[in-house]
């Protein structure tokens, strides 16, 4: 899958280092797949925060001059995905701002459900907001709590949240990690030395030669200063829902999750799609990167040799022009192209992450059938996603999700392949056993874990609208 | 005087134009003066607001681009000077928020001299601040008001505010206009066909063909929207007390300001100046161009000729860089020369608006001296800056201004000068005459209109370092 | 006049400095007037050339990294301005080429009227061009001398070449200047302590601190190298034919220039002007900057008071975008402002140098008028320009010349004045007496010095088509 | 292989197409693989030329405004990766030249072993160069040819070089390919309905949705014009000697090159060298992207499971700066993960297609170590890298590349590798059979088909001395 779910954002922060600007923008680079349209950093020296944001890769914002205006020993980042199109400078991340105890910069991954009703209610209080940020609604809750000390005010403010939030905050002798009671998203604790680190995803303390201490627990909230780093579980426990599209696409391959490693559990899933329903076929091919792991399962599992029938470029920007109308399937063809050699005459297996609208996977399948596969047999590696999700990725709407419409047999004509199968709920379940109830599978099942979302997605919509 | 004293900002607004943004964008080009660091407009097409910052001067932030992106037959905008170095984008105005009623924007000329008493009891009660203007301080009372129209809602926010504020505010629907009651700054109303408009000066209403109106006036409420323009005085009257320095250096000799043109006060500045203590000399030149007028009238007065000594150029950047230590009095030298077959073997009264710390007027002298000149006067349109201004201009600390530790002769010796004379404020307050008692001339003087200024001054320092 | 006649250039050079490029960077800054469309400097340490050219003005090409990249005791620098519209960057100079004996780099200011036919006869004999400027012509012919030193090619490659240039020229290790035999563009030599400076006006000599020493005298060639200055006079002395439009408007009033100073020239073509048809007024008001000193002259001359009847903007960017058709006369608008209670009423004398197409000033007359001027009275501190320039200045062809095909009359009446009146060239030339017949009036008379300009200018238009 | 050995450059261009430019744009976007430094388009519109040139990838020099100035039906374009570090705008292409018939364009792939004397030659006789490149003397032949005809020129032009040129020119009306008598690069010949494309690959063909027609013969000359497309072979047949590296590394997996499809070579590479010396262990894993098909062939050959043991990141942006000198094998690390799960305690063998210099190498297996790998088996799909390459490819002098001077063994212990192995010689030949006398193994074996090499090394190494 490629260009069509989008995950909000990556955060990330380290206490402790001197050089702590310079390790969270490796720390953002590392986290560079998780968004792609603003990046930020806020250093602190004990003394001030200090602040650099703007709009675009990780790359593009950070250079020696920037990272330079961002001194001291602590330091938190933020990688950003807007949803619905607003993606503006004002609503980039780490926001920072000043209350009455000094200064707070947050940055959050994940979504709030009762985003539209806290900021009614704090407008209504007199709050005046400057983004169309959710995030922003958490500061001003922190900053209206008379509790004394930055734990006890976030305590207080996460007691009014619903939905999916991981958040790294600081200010500026201290940094907290939250992680909502469900859990949605991951945040985990890793250790360089006597600095401690923060961050959505474990593959960058590879990268930081850091090392993996353990994910932040749902619901708890770490805060790391100069007396260590000590634990909060505010909240009574319940049972986690994390979100299983991190496995099935979402995370780096070669990061731990979960407890389990993103790799193997796709591995798994392509094992697991080949025995529910077997194809005759001739070669298996992924969908290069994003089906990868799951084909080579497949293909494994099947004894179906395993070929690069489709070859991805690299060096497609998001400024690309389409330059002709007359060149059909053009937005696949820059990024994909069918390796004529491998695949003609061939009854072909294609194995991607996902379907979403389907319009991309059209493409793919007639980008196949024109390198002369004989047969095209498409197959997921997740169950059909028939709902949106409200925790944190950018869905469409229902009404745009292809397989919350029509039949397989439907989707499949559409699609123009020859067959087409997706993994089943159970496979998809089986292949994060044993703690398979803890996932949320809200976008296959509707089973939302957060009651209020119903209520509140015309809300959010609402607040889009006005903003 | 060039480089020296800063004032804060620019303000404009229109209501009921078709090109509301367009026009705007002119108004800032002509209030361009006013302020260099950054400059945004604000519009509404009555249903959203769209807002378009940046840093620079308003050729260099707006572009075709950019003002498609500002629809609407409402606008307002801003040119920004920062005061004490935090030239920041998150500084810059007009500042766009949401609150209960919608969407509110405002720009700000001058400064609020309880400011951090107000910020400081915003956060107490849990208000969070993104900028480190007082502005700021205003959109938050305004939203924090519980009276139901916007009107309303301003009133009862002005009544907190003590300092100097010309405002320019806007919602969807309506644009409204405030003036302190002092008056400090300056705004006008102006009329372009159907539509209304608010502006620092009145050169701009030139510009953009426009009709003057009247100024708002001292402690006035002006809000313009469909049923046309209605006005409030919720405040009891008091004397005004007008900026005298818009007159002496800052407002554009093309302007009609406090009901007097500035290059005639100007103009008169200098003849008074050459009435007082006269001196025998060849040449009078202006310093180009802040000292023209009030050379013009000296030498009218005085009955020496008149001649330009000095040639400015006007290519000199912001971005300049020194390239070399071994050129002398390098910053004026890019800005001035001296014109040697002019000043060669003459005595020549240089006349100048003011000065403030005195370093750039004493490279001044040596130049012309450098250039030939047998003796340089030295001739001010004002009397000496002897305290800081705490209303919207940016002055140094009172130990940074020359006149407030030396004495004439010191400061004359200091500039290298043959003579050095400064208008008496008899002198100043004659040009003015007859209302000379609505001025404000604090930073000759060290009476301060507003009183608490003093407790205030240690808070506004303290206040910056935090940010 | 402004925005209308454009010089090509400026040159400067310098040699025997260790901070070469950084004072070829200001003496750019000090001729900025004569170009602002593109910069470079070329650079040397002895052993080779260093470049940096880019489109803009000085102070955007330049900066503290492309300084640093311009080591080197040698520098030469240009500022350009383009003719016909070729404004690319392959057409910026210093150009810098490879040849036999190494690298060489050229500035040239001026034009050649016999460019197309060299550069056909070059092409014919197996040239290649790589830009639309006659100056790379001049480095094909010094490249072809089978001369042995650079001197001697130089002169064989002068030989050929008919028109205007004033050049200067590197290579490793010495610096050549070159000035036309009729002297048509100015160039001068200084020196600052050890170091010889060549330029287009001494006015960057005080910037950098560097003496004056002489002109370039016409037809003489210097080379400055390790073993001083030398210099050439190969061709046969002819009577010098210098632009006398250098005086009129081109040159910084500061300059010295063929022996006079330019502001004294132009105060006494203001005078001359007053002499020549008095006019009964009220007021003499310069147009900023370009009429200063004629109409100062004017009003000493008349006995009619001087007054600051315009004001201009110096924020004018040149990527202004006019966003509304409704406002009159906007582009003067946006660089000039009518004082209102200057000239309301009053009988005004609007002094400006010269009139190319008339539609500016039209506009200017229109602005006094509009400003409330009883009366506007249009002095032209030069004679109609009738004919088009062929030495170095940008005039539009004869048609679009207002004063090659309409009468005074018509003229006036175009603008809309009360009167008009033009300086005679007679008093022009009594002017800059005694040396009268040493200028080049060929703009007003046809009386062009060099002859094959006219079957050349086919061939240049010819030329431009092509690239 | 990953920033290790550069190619110079993709050529590319079209005949006959409305959207000429646009398609250029699109074919280099396809052959970005082959150079990311500068990227450049000159179109026809039969009357005239236009170019667009800039430094950086295809899409950040490209975009709607920059490709709207390229209009008309020919178009031809550039990408190169510079050699030597002379990176400069002035050395990008397609080079445009004025010459006595007109205007020419010229994209050149490949490298002349004999530029320094042609260049030397050319000098002598009176050129001038601007660049610092091997293209720019080949315009100076074409346009000091007396022939009458392009062809013609060309032809006289081409009997002069020596070494590898893959050319696209074009002048107002017609365009020209031309490959070397060796044919040392490739350039292939494809047809858009009624428009000719020439390439330096096959893979943009897919992409612009056009048909494979033929290579361009070594030593032939096209010409594409209003009479189609006609063939010149005016040079005496010789044994071809293709770049083997293009299949090894530089060429696209999916491109048909010199009659083979690159991804089956490599497959086949692998295969042989797992044929060669076998090797006992649990894992084959490929260097991504460069080792991926060499990895799976030798995985299918040894038998041995294939798995993505190293996960490769694609936002890399080329102007990453090093933040910390305290993590280890910094650059490896920000491109390349282990994935630990994968390899840790197992004995691996990674496949990559060649050594270099050895330091990228020597990284990547401590990588392996550092991510638990129990054994590091280094495998290469080509023979030690023992010569440098003068016929286009930028490889180091022979003292710097680590097979030049290192026994096997030596090298091995350098890498910290278990065990190393290249594939020999003849398994390499015996992959491209039957034809493999028609390759240039240079690199390998020290046989440089064109014998002036050595002479002209030194001159080359002069030569950019100079520069």
């Amino acid at each position: 899958m490629f260009g069509k779910l989008k995950e909000y954002c990556g955060v990330f922060g380290i206490y402790g280092h001197p050089e702590a600007a310079n390790l969270t923008y490796l720390g953002l680079y590392g986290l560079q797949h998780r968004g792609q349209e603003s990046a930020g950093i806020v250093s602190s020296d004990g003394q001030s925060l200090f602040s650099e944001v703007g709009m675009g890769l990780v790359a593009e914002v950070f250079n020696e001059k920037t990272l330079s205006r961002l001194p001291g020993y602590i330091a938190i980042g933020h990688n950003r995905y807007s949803t619905y199109g607003t993606s503006l400078i004002k609503n980039a991340q780490p926001i920072m701002v000043d209350y009455a105890q000094g200064s707070l910069a947050l940055a959050h991954n994940g979504n709030l459900v009762n985003a539209r009703m806290l900021r009614d209610e704090l407008e209504e209080d007199g709050a005046i907001f400057r983004s169309g940020t959710d995030s922003e609604v958490i500061l001003h809750l922190i900053a209206r709590s008379e509790r004394r000390f930055l734990p006890d005010k976030v305590v207080e403010a996460l007691d009014r949240l619903k939905g999916a939030y991981s958040l790294v905050l600081m200010d500026k002798q201290e940094m907290v990690g939250v992680r909502d009671p469900y859990g949605f998203r991951p945040l985990i604790v890793g250790k360089l030395r006597d600095a401690f680190v923060l961050a959505s995803e474990s593959c960058v303390l590879d990268l930081i030669e850091a090392e993996y201490v353990r994910e932040v627990q749902p619901g708890e909230i770490v805060v790391i200063n100069e007396q260590g780093i000590s634990s909060y579980r505010p909240f009574p426990p319940i049972v986690p829902k994390h979100c299983i599209f991190e496995f099935i696409y979402f995370a780096r391959p070669d990061s731990l999750l979960f407890g389990k490693t993103v790799n193997s559990v796709r591995m798994e899933l392509g094992k697991q799609l080949a025995r529910e329903i077997p194809v005759e076929a001739d070669l298996v091919i992924p969908v290069p990167d994003s089906g990868m792991f799951a084909a080579m399962g497949y293909a494994e599992e099947s004894d179906i040799p395993f070929k690069m029938g489709l070859i991805r470029s690299h060096y497609v920007g998001r400024t690309f022009i389409e330059p002709t109308r007359s060149i059909r399937h053009f937005g696949v063809k820059l990024k994909l192209n069918a390796v004529r050699d491998i695949i003609e005459g061939k009854r072909v297996v294609v194995v991607d992450d996902s379907i979403v609208r389907g319009v991309t996977s059209r493409k793919l399948v007639q980008l196949l059938h024109g390198g002369g596969a004989k047969e095209v047999h498409m197959r997921l590696s997740s169950p059909p996603i028939k709902y949106s999700c409200f925790y944190g990725i950018d869905t469409p709407t229902r009404e745009e999700l292809i397989a919350s419409s029509k039949s397989l047999d439907e989707i499949r004509e559409y699609l123009t392949a020859d067959s087409l199968q997706y993994l089943s709920l159970e496979g998809l379940l089986g292949a994060v056993a044993p703690d398979q109830e803890h996932y949320c599978t809200a976008c296959f099942t509707g089973n939302y874990p957060v009651e209020e979302v119903w209520h509140d997605v015309d809300q959010l919509k609402l607040f889009e609208r006005e903003l």
